[in-house]
């Protein structure tokens, strides 16, 4: 079975180097249309993607007795049912498969579980990439290119990565060694020998609006390391997931192995089983991603299996002084519209100076700012082509509806500085839409923008000075947690401080960043995501401490012959 | 401050090695005699810890006003207290100056900790050692041989071990990155800095019976993250540890740091503060060795911060054939005598085939073997200078309860394979001392042994056959935990299975030794101690996973200068 490692062994490496010095590589075009014969890709990707909708998606896996459960997936983009159903298993049936496929899988040895999660990967990118970024545009609303960029290729990327740490952590356990020391007058010798022993089955849950970015690498991580995985999408995002749990038993069964070592868990919004999953006794590992309280209620209650989570907090932004304040707003601006800030390292608060932003024409008043900002964020929405390229869909109906809900209350008090609109997407003139809302407000007004308000919602909040903007936005990352930061200003000492005190926060900071690319762009194989050390999340993409603890090492040791 | 580094430097490398390897080696002199100037060292040792009775241990930590906790430690060998104490801090008072103290330290970077960090090993070695060996002696009750060389050296082995491995975890964070990239037509040049962020408060608690073995490596992995400890001694054992925590002051203050960053936390067995110190606020890391209900607890409890448990479980011996009974008997009956079986790696239960065990001489029924199994242990206890060696004294009069309860519940039902008795210290008249107890049972008694027994109890386990004793054991240690394992068998088959299940079952295996090697003797930089998948502990001492998440990783990006 080695094959499969020999076959991929060249990349694996490439991607080890990269992770080591953390620059640029990826092995995949970064653009759909420069993927190996686009347009014919495409079209097929399509075509798979219709296929699937108004039918029963075959999965071939156990416990379901025929079952079906109907799709509660309504894409964005027409607001119809895409019609689909699954087939429902009984969970007790999917882990007591999973713990059956873990033993062959397990002693299977590291190379070989390389090698195979690799063809994994190869399999997703070169027969079902398109497929899977249709299957993400119609149900977390993605524009095609972010879903083919974002949960495509970069997703793929994370997996890869994963892999590279899983297999630096079980290269550190040498497999046998030679030990001999005298004890009185006798010499003793013996041969040991240190297996990987995975934990057990892993829970895999998925959210609605980036299903396989976190779903692809958290994956790998169990599955080097020898466990099976049981996904458990969220209910409004499901096809993404189906279809790469396919790929994952199509690929490990032609490899040899029992495909039951990956299967898919679905409930409904009406009758959630996670907590069901992440009691089960059988349960070892969760990877959760998705909203704070159950990704709380899953770090709490996950023991005696290991959690990783990663859910939400608030994105920062301090503004002190610029060089070019309207590259600065133009950057802010577009990255506050992309995918209409569902994305869990879109910027939210941005704490500016009471006094203004200083640039070399002179101190900019804050109120000046925050309306500069409103106009380029206008500007990159009015018209309905840009709108949609960048904007997207919403996700959620509820997204909508917090969305009404500040703005009728801001409302009353002068607070809104850019009022939501839907816009009409020139393609889907159905499509669920909105308009970034941006709120103006003070520090005084802390519980408007205390905690993330998942969506196009934004806050320019007034500061009694620039260090206090610090203060405050690290403040907030502290007690509800951030993933992303980002600070302007052209005072090193400034900026020393900024990074201290967002290191001590926990969010990864972007600095004096502007130009074409989006500032929460987050680099695989360079830009750890999420650090684990605020209520964001309790792990990272991907570092050591995200694989390390997936396996235990028992060792069995003996007289050597001699 | 890489002076200290340099200075330790080529220790370091030869420990990384040995890590990779897993081959035998120490810095350390296995015996006290071998010490450098054996003879003087000792008398100092031994007049140091003399000093210590009766005396105020003076600790300059924060937050005790002067305030003096009477010591409720008892001298297992003299039945007398130690009549000292020590000075009682302010909680709130000693995390408040950790934290303070944390900063300097983080930023101190990965080499000066590392360096400051070898030097307290080293000054522990080479100033303290006979010290702290007598000290646990009078309170963990441990022979001085076994306080030398378990407690002492040992426990070293195990810190410089942690420190290789946070080594390596740190190391494969790049600090600086360089990357670029194109974006449409512009190239985005980033220069990236990754920093060790820690976790923050690590709360260190130590048991009563092997107080350094765990607490040394722990606060070793740590501190080398960048994080403060602050050390909770059980109350009967806290002189080995205000010692340590003095010592790593010292150093720390000497090598410029704030001594802070250990601190000692003391409490009564009547008003416990350990779940206070679990849910403080300000704990981001609990280390704990104890009992199981407790470390439960803390498994449960210690969220948000990680834990990292070795509790208890039973140890278990297969029984199947042997080339040499005699020698497998005396190998194990000396190592159920090993300080009375208060060890965390004591095998307790041991089962053996109803019909016996095969050997070249033929069937050794299974009376027959649960019979000269006691005869060698009795054969090492009579004789009261032979017993003090091997058995030392009993830690807890709880254990002597223990003991007498479980002997006189099975008296009536004929069970009491080897009654325990005390015996006569020759050196300490006064020692609390106990012979051990062994009861013979069958499966069908399960409740007897289902779980830990603490001391030298023991359980001669009737099966019915050698597939049923390994099934037995193994489902024993999955379901309340277990530490180490031994199996005898001349059968590679039967050996193969063995090493199978049990590696699930997540016990460490020695297979087939007998001789002067006691049997759970663990080298440091070879044997994984505890593997985190059974119920006796969720972590390894020491591998990437004990030391990975004690601390994040922070970036921050800003464009390249050009």
């Amino acid at each position: 079975m080695s094959a499969l490692f020999d076959k991929h062994r060249a990349l694996l490496a490439r991607a080890q180097e990269a992770c080591e010095q953390r620059h640029c590589w990826s092995p995949y075009p970064d653009m759909p249309a420069k993927y190996p014969d686009a347009e014919a890709a495409q079209a097929r990707g399509l075509a798979a993607f219709e296929a699937h909708m108004g039918c029963l998606f075959e999965l071939d896996q156990p416990g379901h007795h025929g079952a079906r459960l109907a799709s509660q997936e309504i894409s964005p983009y027409t607001q119809r049912s895409l019609g689909s159903s699954y087939p429902h298993s009984d969970i007790d049936a999917l882990f007591d498969a999973a713990t059956t496929a873990m033993d062959a899988w397990a002693h299977a040895g590291i190379q070989t579980r390389l090698g195979v999660l690799m063809e994994v990967l190869e399999t997703l990118y070169q027969d079902h990439l398109f497929e899977i970024a249709h299957a993400v545009m119609h149900t977390a609303g993605q524009s095609l290119n972010m879903a083919y960029a974002g949960s495509g290729v970069n997703a793929l990327d994370r997996g890869i990565e994963a892999l590279v740490y899983a297999e630096q952590a079980m290269r550190a356990v040498t497999p046998k060694a030679s030990w001999q020391r005298r004890f009185g007058s006798a010499q003793i010798a013996l041969e040991k020998t240190y297996r990987i022993v995975p934990r057990g089955v892993a829970v895999c849950f998925t959210c609605a609006s980036f299903p396989t970015w976190n779903a692809w690498p958290s994956m790998m991580a169990s599955l080097a390391t020898g466990n099976p995985v049981i996904v458990k999408p969220h209910p409004a995002t499901v096809l993404p997931m189906a279809i790469s749990v396919r790929v994952f038993r199509r690929v490990l069964e032609a490899a040899g192995f029992d495909p039951n070592l990956v299967t898919l868990a679905l409930d409904t919004v009406q009758e959630p089983i996670g907590k069901v999953l992440v009691k089960h006794p059988q349960t070892a590992i969760v990877d959760f991603t998705g909203g704070v309280a159950f990704g709380q209620w899953v770090e709490q209650n996950a023991h005696p299996a290991r959690a990783y989570t990663e859910t939400a907090g608030v994105n920062t932004v301090v503004l002190d002084s610029a060089e070019d304040l309207d590259a600065v707003l133009r950057s802010l601006a577009t990255t506050l519209c992309m995918f209409s800030a569902q994305m869990c390292t879109s910027p939210q608060n941005i704490y500016v100076p009471r006094s203004g932003v200083r640039t070399p024409q002179g101190l900019v008043p804050f109120d000046e700012v925050a309306q500069r900002l409103a106009d380029a964020v206008r500007a990159l929405t009015t018209d309905p082509r840009k709108a949609a390229m960048i904007l997207a869909t919403i996700q959620a109906p509820q997204t909508l509806a917090l969305v009404a809900e500040l703005q009728s209350r801001a409302q009353p008090q002068g607070a809104v500085l850019l009022p939501a609109s839907s816009y009409v997407h020139p393609d889907f003139p159905q499509a669920r839409t909105c308009t970034p809302l941006m709120l103006k407000v003070s520090t005084a007004q802390r519980s408007w923008y205390a905690g993330e308000r998942f969506g196009p919602i934004s806050f320019v909040i007034a500061c009694d000075s620039a260090q206090d903007a610090l203060s405050q936005a690290t403040q907030d990352v502290r007690e509800f947690g951030g993933l992303t930061a980002f600070a302007y200003a052209t005072n090193e000492a400034f900026i020393a401080l900024a990074e201290q005190a967002y290191a001590r926060a926990g969010a990864q900071l972007t600095i004096n960043l502007t130009g074409p690319m989006p500032l929460n762009f987050a680099a695989a194989y360079s830009d750890y995501h999420v650090t684990g050390l605020n209520p964001a999340g309790n792990a990272s993409l991907t570092n050591l401490a995200f694989v390390a603890d997936r396996f235990g090492i028992a060792q069995s040791r003996r007289p050597a012959a001699s």
